[in-house]
Formats: structure tokens, C-alpha cells, sequence
């Protein structure tokens, strides 16, 4: 059997990775990193991947809209979603200790989501880098005892580097949803369960419009659990909206609610339905995975 | 009369420099830039500047929503808003040439907005900077005429640097949308005409709490100009709402539809009434203006 191979921004060790293993556990697949998320989208537009993890939400610091933006222009298919917990631990090399370190890099939203540590130890530097699995790299190829990076455990044991000081973020409720992509017309397992539907729209031009677009969903009883709003281009101060509904296109219900909304919108694509992720759900179950770079 | 000192972030000859010049057109101030926007909001707590102007949202590229954030956390009061047009122009020292330049720096957001431009003259490689002002700053600084900067016309002006290809953006359809801010219970100019009301709330936890909050405006005909999601720290998947409406709360059926929307949110608070502004409204009038620095 093929293994799936699936791209994700960052390099290895990076919390994508570690989405990918959750949202995989149990199958088999290689990694395909990739630079940039364009990079990423353009990967499985191109066929070079079977599926593609992005990330698209943060519950600190909310929605990652570079993405929101390529879902629109790429149209791909949102196949299942997955929240990563997000812990970051200062790492080194083997060897070092904590009352050493002089200076720490990583990704600034990692860094500045460890401000606290950062303030207790005001000895440590802290310094931009391209990314989180990328900065124990970085450490890893030099010899200094007193750099540190911040990045998760994954990326600890990929690079071979050790934890000097555990989960040092701020707020233990931090949580990274990712969604996997994949070409129109794919699924992903049995639908079966509770379902999410993922979909963007552009209200006509009429009073009091987007009021009446999520009462389609609201008279029908349909939860709504996420809202988005996107400048659209072209038409300033206008705007497109992303919504998330508990409700599946495939249940009359919502096949309905659809179908009232479409008359109230001069745009509306359907992005994907999904199962919904719990909170905190799943430690990746070990997955056979093997790096494979854009040459791999 | 005292001048009324303004806060804003950037260099002088930032875009936000130019927002100062139309919002407060006819007034005598002098101007305070501050490298960061929570410096900007510190500042106008702490009583060193009478006011601050932000950039809240671009028609391009979306919210700013540090601020939004900030805008929350600070308790200030929004007094005004304008929308300044963003022209980039490629700036130099005078006397070079554009077949000269090999390097042209600005802040990443307004590279990102002059791609068809640099895609045309490959010849020139582009640099992120901290700021676009700035930007011509640098170049002023330096005897390099193979360097360019890609900025704001007041920018060229303000560092006596020659403009060598204007309006090189993308899009002509680019406003940025700033705030006027002050201290609560402050207020700029009479309140005649029509009014903006710019709000933040959280909905209780009921099913169909977003559509329940809107109703209490459109079932009222008060029209919705904006809704911006953020996270709501602490709780996972949970949001705080920013909704800008046509009216005051100061006319009964506004005042009515706040009372009706306070039923049904956990939290609410209204961040200021002003007057509307016209999307390209108004170059800037001459204004009596003096540069002043922290120390100034």
C-alpha cells in the first residue's frame, strides 16, 4: 500500500508535525515539510501530496487568516480537523543547564507566549527565529551550551536535543486547531457521529443581512461554533464569512438550511465536512512516519 | 492654547502620520511616535499624549487585532475615524535613477501590497524593515542611490527624498481605517449628524447566542457595519465579539437595543460614538504640525 504523504509548513519537530501524527494515528505516512503555507497549499494542489495539515486557529491569539484566505482561493477540501495542545519547553543541547543559558530563540508567537518564564529568568535573551522545530535545529548544529530554544518535546526528541525546563508557556490553555486537506471529492472514514461543517459566504447586499443569513442555521437549531469575518478584495469595508455549524449538508435539516441561506447570499462555497474535534483531544498514537523532504 | 499632543506608532512619515493630519484637520498638535502600538496605548493612559491614532483594519489584509486587543485591555475611548488611502511610492535619495536601484526596503505588509510592481522589475530585490517612514529614513541616512524605500508620499517629503515611481501598489482599493482615541468621558466635536457605535461583548452560553445579539439591532432596522471575532482567553474555542452598528446609544431605539443586547451577553461595553467616515474621505488638510519625540 502507497503511504500517504502529507505536507505541512514548519520544519520537523514543529507543532504541525505533531498535528499530523493526531490526525493520522494509526495510518501510515511521510512527512513532506514545506516552507511556506502557499508552498503547503500549492504541494496538494499540485498532486505532489495526497493531503496537506494547516493550522488555522489559535485560542490565544486567534485565526491564522493567511490560511483562511488560501482555503478560499485554493478549493480544497477540509477532510477532519484536530486540536494540538500547545506546551513549550526551553531546550538545549546535552549537557547544558538552565542557570547557563544566556540567550533562547524561537518562533516569536512561541516566544511571546512564554513571557512569564522569560520575566523570572531575565538572564536569558530571547531572539526571533524562522521556527519552532527549526531553532533546535539551529541549536543542534552549533556547539554553544548557552542557547536555548523554545519548541515542543517533539522536537526535543527528533533532534536529538534535551528539555532543560518543562511546559514554561504562560497559559496552559493554549490549543492550535489544525484542519487536513485534501483534493475535492476525498473523504476521510465513515461518516458517521456528530458532524462540522466548514463554509464561506458573501452576504447580498440587503439590510440587515448577516443577521439573516445565520438565521438560516438559528430557526432550524443548528449550533453555530465559529465566525470569521475576511476583508473582500475589491470592495472595501465589505466583508466574506467564515462559519462553522454542528450539522452535516448530508442531514435534511441542514440540506435545508443551506438551501435558505443560498437565497440570501450572492457567494457561498461549502469548504467541508468533518467530525468535530474535542478539546484537548488525543496524545498521537506512535504512527509509522518517515521525513521526506520536496526531494524525498 | 495648549496643542493637543497625538501618539501613534511608526516613524515620522508613517501612514498613521497622515491619518493624525486628516482626523484632526484644522487642529493645532504636535505629534509623538512610539516604535510599538502598546507604547501608544500606555502613553495615552498615562496621561504623556492628549490622544492616539491606530490602525484597526485594512480593506487588503484585515484587523489589526493587536489593537482590538489592546482596545479592550486599555479602556480608552474611541473619539473618531477616518480611512486614509495607502499610496506606495518607490522612494530614493535624490538624483538616482530607477534603472539604478537594485534593493528596495519597507515594512512586509507594504512589500506585500506592490508584488505585480517588483514581479515587473526583477532586477530589485526586496528587504523587510521595521516600518515604512522608516524606511526613507534609512535611505536618507545612507549615500547608497541603488537603495530604495517603498513608502507614503509625506514620507519623501519629511526626509527630503525624491519619489522615483508613484502609486506602485496592487490595488488602488487600499484604506487603512484608524481610530482616534482618548481618555473616557472625553469627546471630539458636536455631536450632530449621523453616529457609529463601536462595541466588544461576550454572549452567554445559550444555544443561538450570536443570531440573539444581533437581533437585538436588525429586529430595531440599526444597520451593522462590522463583526470581528477574538479568542476569549481562558476559554478554549470561546469569543469575544467587536461589532460596530449606525447608531448612538444616545437615540431611544439604540439605547433600547443595547438594553435588549446586555440580556443576552455575560459581558459588554461600548468603546465610543462617533461620526461615521466616508470610505476615501478627505486628503489631508494643512494642519499646524510639530515633530515631538518621547523627550519632545
Amino acid at each position: 500500500m502507497q503511504r500517504t504523504r502529507v505536507a505541512f509548513q514548519g520544519a520537523r519537530g514543529a507543532f504541525s508535525e505533531q498535528a499530523c501524527k493526531q490526525i493520522l494515528a494509526g495510518r501510515r505516512f511521510e512527512l513532506a515539510p514545506y516552507e511556506k503555507f502557499f508552498d503547503v497549499f500549492c504541494a496538494l494542489r499540485d498532486g505532489r501530496v495526497h493531503r496537506a495539515v494547516i493550522p488555522v486557529e489559535n485560542t490565544l491569539h486567534g485565526s491564522v487568516h493567511e490560511n483562511y484566505d488560501h482555503l478560499l482561493d485554493f478549493n480544497l477540501a477540509i477532510l477532519a480537523e484536530t486540536h494540538v495542545r500547545i506546551v513549550h519547553n526551553l531546550i538545549a543541547r546535552p549537557g547544558a543547564t538552565l542557570d547557563r543559558i544566556t540567550r533562547a530563540i524561537s518562533h516569536p508567537v512561541a516566544l511571546a507566549q512564554c513571557v512569564e518564564f522569560f520575566r523570572r529568568h531575565p538572564g536569558i535573551l530571547v531572539e526571533s527565529h524562522y521556527d519552532t522545530g527549526g531553532s533546535v535545529k539551529t541549536v543542534m548544529e552549533g556547539s554553544d551550551d548557552t542557547l536555548g530554544a523554545v519548541a515542543s518535546s517533539a522536537a526535543a526528541d527528533y533532534y536529538g536535543a534535551s528539555i532543560i525546563e518543562a511546559s514554561i508557556e504562560d497559559d496552559p490553555e493554549n490549543y492550535t486547531r489544525f484542519f487536513l486537506l485534501g483534493p475535492q471529492g476525498d473523504s476521510e472514514g465513515a461518516p458517521s457521529g456528530p458532524r462540522k461543517t466548514s463554509m464561506v459566504f458573501v452576504t447580498k447586499n440587503i439590510p440587515g443581512a448577516l443577521f439573516k443569513c445565520l438565521s438560516a442555521f438559528a430557526l432550524r437549531d443548528i449550533g453555530l461554533t465559529k465566525i470569521e469575518s475576511r476583508p473582500l478584495k475589491g470592495r472595501p469595508f465589505e466583508y466574506l464569512f467564515y462559519v462553522d455549524v454542528l450539522a452535516s449538508p448530508e442531514e435534511t435539516n441542514c440540506a435545508n438550511a443551506m438551501r435558505h441561506l443560498e437565497e440570501m447570499t450572492e457567494f457561498l462555497t461549502v469548504m467541508g465536512t468533518y467530525a468535530p474535534a474535542a478539546i484537548g483531544s488525543s496524545d498521537p498514537t506512535p504512527a509509522d512516519t518517515k521525513a521526506a523532504g520536496e526531494a524525498g
